[in-house]
């Protein structure tokens, strides 16, 4: 493996590297049992993984890294990206799944893994349900991801196993509190409970621990960060990753879908209770305003709703004050983000890497 | 953990203690993430774990290791025995994904979990569809019991790294095994293939090598067992393994539901090629009996099977002589195991228990 130069985009490249060199040896040894599965979940799985994502979770476990004093090359530094590059097999699993369980058709630009299996058994004219098949295969597909996930974490640091003990901790924890989230996520939707503080608790849960507090902690594990280290960054990253979940929920009613890679709404027509829309339905119940509390109401959970309706779902929450109201939540924390960060003895070249990762995840258009 | 004396029963108890007290500790930390996930998944996933199964791979497991000449007792045996119960935590993730995907309303004589949880969501009138939301939940569920399995097996082996290096082989492959298997099963369902060789194929992977090849490989390596060993012990498991999948097949059209806790007929339902099933199809051709053929094909993949129509064809499948062919094949296979356990140097104990074990696998009714 070459070695890491350090610009983000090397970053994003040198992560990809690892990935690829893995899933080529792992891809030999499961076309072994299966040529037909080779070809069928292989494939797609390795296409999944290395034709898109941001690399942001091993972009932070690498800065997690460096701010608790890592070296920028070496053999430790390579196992560290390696191991960080794991992360992204996990990601997969989680994104695969949870298209699954949302019934999403769109990821990433492309028609999702259960989609794209739907629609070889459509083809085919196979037997039983199209639907329940493209499902199956993707679950399968996914839990693949989540063992290569364990296996590419564990060899990475085979030479470094005092770090992969420590490493283990936010590993682990990283795992549970991602299928927690889920949960949440899930079983919300489905009751309809409407609080401030759920959403909140979900995307800390599902999106701040998992994205960005978790794989800065993994860094800093592996470099043996102390406490101190360790619970700055943490905070940096609750606070980072609380303001990325709220800039999706933004993205999902007000970005573009051609940089996004998905349609407008698909929050909204899966019943999600975001912050926005929860200070939104709070104002019109405060305004008395019965009808926009109505039309509210009736568009959450629509799997019916088109690109206007949407739009118009928008326009509504963006004119109560929603919209305006999470900006300001989402700059608060970066805000909050920004003082944990000076407030941690952390390497200066990671300080203004984290500053700026801080910085695009609140301006960021996909 | 209280010493383990040796008898099947007491083995039995034993994996089960080790796996209370695993999920009491995780579910503690789970529970202060939500309490509803600890009162609705944890709880749930605790009763599947604890209440049922017949721990065969943990016996089995266990069986490697002594003989290999692993101790009877001691910390080593105990360690060993902990790291095998791990395999129950995988088995209940594979059959929870299982009847997610296979639509199973039973196992164990119980509501199958996602079935639990789509009542659950029916009884609350809470919003989307029940049957998704159950599926989810359920896939959710065995997702964690997944990582556990992670987490226990390493765990139980912390104090025995070399050990635990070697028993990695075993552990991935079994994985990875798990996944192609079930793979092959439902992609043969739908494009309802039909050869001798396929139903073999998918049994050694799905069942064979999962279920007893590889909990015994297992088992052997841990004691540090030689090439030798580890090769005689597996070819006797592939062939106790094959013979245990044949014992299935006869037992979903011949079983007794009340023995076997499930309705008879599943695999049918469900349109498995099993060989039972290509053994008699073929003789029916044979004969030129195109009623026979045609009463067959109609008959595999019918959901809306009645329990009469299930005794029809298991009828029609003995008098084409199928049964007694598939039972002529599993005494073979026992014959095998048998004759790979002789020619393997075994510890003298193991080698009588797993003797026993594989005539068990020929005539069990459950």
């Amino acid at each position: 493996m070459a070695p890491f130069a350090g610009s983000p985009g090397d970053l994003s490249a040198a992560v990809t590297r690892h990935l690829r060199d893995f899933l080529a040896r792992r891809s030999l040894d499961a076309a072994g049992l299966d040529a037909r599965f080779a070809d069928e979940v292989i494939d797609r799985l390795t296409s999944f993984v290395l034709d898109g994502g941001k690399r942001m979770r091993p972009t932070f476990a690498w800065w997690g890294w460096r701010a608790a004093g890592g070296a920028p090359e070496g053999p430790a530094a390579t196992a560290t990206l390696r191991a960080a590059s794991a992360l992204e097999l996990v990601q997969t699993f989680a994104l695969v799944q949870d298209d699954v369980m949302d019934g999403s058709a769109l990821r990433r630009g492309r028609p999702t893994l259960h989609m794209e299996f739907a629609d070889e058994h459509r083809s085919a004219a196979w037997s039983g349900e199209s639907g329940r098949y493209g499902a199956s295969m993707a679950v399968l597909a996914a839990d693949l991801a989540l063992v290569w996930a364990e296996e590419m974490f564990t060899d990475a640091l085979d030479g470094l196993p005092d770090a992969r003990e420590r490493a283990r901790v936010p590993w682990r924890a990283m795992h549970t509190e991602m299928v927690v989230g889920q949960f949440m996520d899930l079983r919300s939707q489905a009751s309809g409970e409407e609080t401030e503080s759920l959403p909140l608790r979900i995307g800390r849960l599902k999106t701040a621990a998992y994205s960005v507090e978790r794989p800065l902690h993994l860094g800093a594990a592996i470099a043996g960060a102390s406490e101190e280290v360790v619970s700055g960054l943490r905070r940096y990253g609750a606070a980072v990753g609380c303001a990325y979940q709220l800039r999706d929920d933004l993205l999902d009613l007000y970005g573009d879908p051609d940089r996004t890679g998905k349609p407008i709404g698909g929050d909204l027509r899966e019943g999600k209770r975001t912050l926005l829309l929860v200070l939104g339905l709070r104002t019109a119940r405060e305004r008395a305003d019965a009808e926009t509390v109505r039309t509210l109401r009736s568009a959450v959970g629509d799997p019916g709703l088109t690109e206007t309706d949407v739009r118009a779902i928008a326009g509504i929450l963006a004119d109560l004050g929603a919209k305006d109201a999470v900006e300001r939540r989402l700059g608060d924390l970066v805000d909050e983000a920004t003082r944990c960060l000076a407030a941690t003895p952390v390497a200066p070249v990671a300080c203004r890497e984290l500053q700026r990762l801080a910085h695009d995840t609140v301006t960021r258009t996909y």
